[in-house]
């Protein structure tokens, strides 16, 4: 008798240890996972500079309020209905439930939290690619649709299932999306792509089938953009593990490695194209690397991401010839490296899926999520930008594109005192 | 006999199991203490380009001397003297003990450089609303008082406890100030509000009871600023638990809400006064959200921090507009930002707190609270800038002005490429 | 017998709750040893900053994209082969073992990335000293050099241990090198120097044994590069525990009090020099109290730290006025920050060594290790350099350097809408 006492006694002991540890392993967990999302909120300063340094000065001021504001708006907007529509209870199409966070409580706002700062980035792409002409106001209604309906919805279909209420249809197919290539950059991308081409390209751009370049105001601060994103984008792909554990580790290094490698095809394909190396396109290589190896980076070895690295940086060049020959307008480039390698590092987690190398199954499913997003997202934004177009109107008039957005929509100039009249 | 030495046995595994994962929740404790603190330091990168980014090109070097300089001599004098007021024993008006970091050790290094990282950032407050006209030297004299005894004893007063030695009288009424809307922000504030009325405005400002805009000189410096300053944020609001447990997931999800509520309704006030979206007000509501939900950002829900944050971004436009028909100068709005949105916060924190909301007695507390800051603050403020006025002079003279800060206390310009010569 | 059952399942459960545990500090401490490198990684945002900052706009676009490249191709050939030079079994001059990441798992791939990014940070110091004259394509070689055997035989020699496969003799001699003032810093400047001695100063700096100062186009954007690095520096040095213990904090204490007496003393020699507060000297005095104290940051006292922060802050600028006399032209002041006062921190290590103050043996090996980082790197960079200079020309021509390395080697402008044609 007093031995099973004892026994239970030991028992108790074991459990109440084990639950000690296994709670400071989640407070580091969370605490890990607060800290990635912190580091993706940085997001929002790397894109403004991105975007602000590569396009001209005259809207420098404009697109750093656009930045801002889709942030405030998206934010919010998750917080009120996107996430309830990720997360919440149902299934299928979308779910439901935890409107204005409701029932959220204890760490469940950590979780909230990093998903709002990945919601935030997806809505924040489109900024760069209707840069210089698209209107303010029109601009911010698009962000809340993004917040509230494409990402969530989207996301449903390939994340739900992380908060425990309900699965997506996706992920149920074993759709592999680890940190959002196709979740948070091509659901971007392709909205950017219905905007850019709704929208039409600035005044100037092509004239006679011929591309005139439009130089940013300022490398310096685009490239500043590049390294924050960068920087920030291992809190995006470390932190979505939400645990701190070994994992972790293997995805810095893919997150090193694949930009890195695409940098340097970036450099030496600018470098035959156009016999010089070409800052612009080095960079957006860069980001072309991190967008394609987003996806697959907790599940491929680091050689798989080198490989993703160097054909990402071939294909974001080839995908903004593409687009400019098409007449699509697309300033920053964010359509190529958010929408097509969005799309590219989707397919290519499941071609070095490491456990399975080149399964055509793995593959044939991976391809299929990446439809879903471009279809979905697509054509989610050619509905949403051509009602507006004829409602609100969507771009600027030419008189005001031509005096720049900082004057005409905010009576500003972002350098007074270098800037160029017009 | 031997089964009391078996108890015993338990006893010991039991004690020995808990204290081992008690450390390690030490260890995570004190290094997301430390995490918090590194990003606090960042604040300086943000305080730094909000500055310049919002004055001129020829005083552009000068602020970012004073930013670099207030850090500098900030955490040195905190170390030598300002923790020793702030957490020394004895209590009262002010502590005593710990000078110069004697008789500390250990993980008390941690808390020492979170509290001197917060220290840092009450004093770069007042080098933006003095900037423009007020002399290098004097300023770091400035700089000098506000860390070794103005934050420190107001520190005191709120949080000496936090360290264990002795207890603020504020503090023992229960006073709310989690992460210093008072204790940081306000007290910054109000030093720079006695520093602006001191030293008069810059030349040219104010004309016949007409307010000229004196634009700065990169919005998108100034934009990048608070971007930086957002993203440190967090580390200042959840770092402030000074433990790596379930409570930072709330606070960052109100440090996210409150200042994302405040730039809509700074757009739209600015709209509704200007007629235009201003990039400078709803940048300065950014601001005013997060100053105004620091200091109840543990103790609010989400919808209270948007509800601080609606009127936050009210609060600083209104505040902006009254300090100009004042003729009171504060070039980058650092006086309605961090002195008047501190209070309103402080305020806020027993106006929402959300185990008893809307107490009067609460209510009552912090606005004692609020006023003790303001009061100890700007009268500590007035003090210091006048005997300093009348002794080594505050403000470079007409000729200095006119030419530039750079060039005239640094014999530098800042941009030799681009600026126009004066 | 039941009893020994007893004891034995005490004996297990105590077992595995320490394990559990101390499973649990061990994934805390490569959490934090993987937020220490992110914030390294930063470090080539600062350098990136602080090298455009510095230099002239028509070089500002070719500096970043050298910034850029050098941390690419560093991390791809840290992971092909410096990382098995540095830390492969074997020892003596360098190790074997572990190229292309052969053999990494689990939290190894956290220590990798650490390393790694340490790596690049070295590498990337060189650019600033060559910067404005030296030719891209050979730039890129030279890191490659950098990162695949010069850092990696030095850092084998006195780090090789903390891999665990084999040991350096420097570090069995009991060297002290924390973070890597020699390791990283010094290795870094002297391959500058060797760099700047063959590469021949810039056009038109020195002329009739007059230096003709070459302002930097953005002391905004290379304070801001400062600030960046001095942020990303906490997680570098208390990072280097790689354990989230209580010995961080005075780690981030010296790491705060080094470089804010640095930046005093610069200011009062910068002062009494040339009479003026001069910026640029100012934050070069920070940059060399942070190299200062990074070897011994983990082993001395913060009066120590301060000690240390004050005597480099002076050293920096004499060492600066001297490579002058010598017409050794280093745009940024890199060999001074980095070779210079990489050294002196190095001894300062043994000097202020808290255990055993001014212990003339520890002092010894000190410099020893700091003599043998000069050498070694030093020598290495003559003869890389020489190499280089008498096949592929390290150098662009005059026309190229007087047109700006952006227009001539990247067809670019950076400032498009601001920038002097020349």
């Amino acid at each position: 008798m007093k031995k099973i006492v004892f026994l239970m006694l030991i028992l108790v002991s074991f459990l109440s240890f084990s639950n000690t540890a296994d709670l400071v392993q989640t407070n580091l967990n969370w605490t890990w996972t607060l800290i990635g999302g912190i580091l993706v909120f940085f997001m929002q300063a790397g894109f403004a500079m991105v975007e602000t340094g590569f396009t001209r000065a005259k809207n420098s001021g404009n697109i750093i309020m656009k930045n801002t504001m889709d942030f405030c708006i998206g934010i919010l907007t998750y917080w009120a209905i996107g996430f309830a529509f990720m997360f919440g209870t149902g299934g299928g199409f979308l779910g439901w439930g935890n409107f204005f966070g409701g029932g959220l409580d204890g760490w469940n706002w950590t979780f909230f939290i990093f998903q709002g700062m990945f919601s935030a980035t997806a809505a924040t792409i489109v900024s760069g690619a209707i840069a210089e002409r698209a209107k303010f106001t029109t601009y911010l209604i698009i962000t809340f649709f993004i917040s509230a309906f494409i990402y969530p919805v989207y996301g449903h279909w390939a994340w739900a299932g992380l908060y425990g209420q309900s699965t997506g249809w996706l992920e149920n197919l074993g759709f592999i999306d680890f940190a959002g290539s196709a979740v948070v950059h091509s659901i971007g991308g392709w909205v950017s792509l219905a905007g850019a081409m709704i929208l039409g390209p600035r005044i100037g751009r092509y004239t006679n089938k011929t591309v005139n370049a439009i130089p940013g105001h300022s490398l310096t601060l685009g490239a500043l953009g590049v390294f924050i994103l960068w920087f920030a984008w291992y809190g995006f792909n470390c932190g979505s593990t939400t645990t701190g554990t070994y994992e972790i580790g293997l995805i810095a290094v893919n997150t090193a490695l694949a930009p890195a490698a695409a940098a340097l095809s970036a450099l030496a394909f600018s470098y035959k194209l156009y016999k010089t190396f070409d800052i612009g396109l080095v960079l957006n290589g860069i980001l072309a690397g991190l967008v394609g190896v987003t996806a697959g980076c907790a599940s491929i070895e680091p050689w798989a991401a080198v490989v993703i690295g160097l054909t990402s940086g071939i294909i974001v060049i080839a995908s903004i010839r593409l687009l400019d020959r098409f007449e699509i307008d697309d300033p920053v480039g964010a359509i190529s490296v958010h929408g097509v390698c969005g799309a590219w590092g989707t397919i290519c987690a499941g071609i070095f899926y490491a456990e399975s190398l080149f399964d055509p199954k793995i593959i044939g499913i991976q391809v299929l999520g990446a439809a879903a997003a471009f279809q979905f997202a697509f054509l989610m934004g050619c509905f949403i930008f051509t009602v507006l177009k004829h409602t609100l109107g969507i771009r600027v008039s030419i008189q005001e594109e031509i005096r720049g957005l900082d004057l005409s929509e905010h009576e500003a100039r972002s350098y007074p005192e270098f800037q160029e009249r017009i």
